[in-house]
């Protein structure tokens, strides 16, 4: 829609075709992005508030070809899946490790979004003393928990449920407080679920 | 060079043109590749023995353009500077993190190498608590040491020389064993360094 200066407005009639797969995929992925926005925007807060140094590993990327004429520019990659999580950090000397995730879902979290790899490494920072946890939103509900990473793994290792019900987030996460600085404050409750 | 089945070889003439400043770039960046192969086999090696769980950040990559036509490829996109370090991780429940440089000087090690943004970076970490130090290689000796990120941080903010003496390495930092596998062996120089 195009908006005009005396307030009248114009749609252009462009012929919409059917999404691909990789762009359905996509914009599942542009989603997400207002979430990971919004934990980068706190983890920035807390850096300046002196209080824990966490960071976004930068999305893994192969790059396939570059052009040196153009200053090293890459003319062909592709994105490949984190094997990671998309966070870590410290907070009080403890090594921190955590993924964000969001469904639209009112009712539950389906654990088909979380890959076997991402399984596996919070399993084994688990297993060397680290803290791992997820960070949820339920978008349509507006609320973001915080679960432990061994909760999920047990969930996802012998449950016979393909989704976590909202009633356990309500039972075994942490609601998170939300506002404008930090956008989704996460730190009080890594204090209190695993510092006390 | 082509080699024929029957054992004769025919090297075309190409002009040879003079390499562009981003292509030296890269290819001083490619020496240091060994380095990172190394340790990325060596954090393989810690992980399989249940020893750490350290990884290496993705390099970070600016995407420009993506083409959907053929499956979300990119065809546009930059590399960019690590603003961080490049590898971190848990061992013992404590953080650590490092950077991993080398040099064919045999004298001294420009600190020119190392960005602003990483010493950053390292006096956060070790302001959080957590373990910060640096993995750097004399190439041409095929030495490796680690060396304390603290002594780094002071050196370069208080030094007036442009360069770490490799004397200094020998008194301040840890020699690295090298071998098959793990290629370099810094796990019990962090132990040694840090947890005694």
């Amino acid at each position: 829609m195009i908006k005009y200066p005396d307030g009248s407005t114009y749609t252009p009639s462009v012929k919409k075709r059917k999404k691909t797969k990789s762009e359905l995929s996509f914009s599942s992925a542009n989603r997400g992005m207002n979430l990971e926005n919004d934990i980068n925007l706190s983890n920035e807060y807390y850096l300046n508030k002196d209080l824990a140094l966490i960071t976004k590993r930068p999305t893994p990327i192969n790059v396939a070809k570059v052009d040196y004429s153009r200053g090293a520019r890459i003319v062909d990659a592709y994105f490949e899946k984190q094997s990671t999580t998309d966070y870590n950090g410290v907070y009080k000397g403890k090594y921190l490790d955590f993924e964000a995730k969001n469904t639209r879902s009112k009712t539950s979290f389906p654990i088909a979004n979380i890959s076997k790899h991402q399984i596996e490494h919070l399993k084994n920072v688990i297993h060397h003393g680290g803290i791992a946890f997820f960070i949820i939103e339920f978008q349509t509900r507006k609320e973001v928990f915080l679960l432990d990473a061994q909760f999920v793994i047990d969930f996802y290792e012998n449950g016979d449920r393909k989704s976590i019900p909202y009633d356990i987030f309500l039972k075994e996460g942490v609601l998170l407080k939300q506002g404008y600085n930090p956008p989704i404050d996460y730190l009080p409750a890594v204090e209190k679920k695993y510092f006390h």
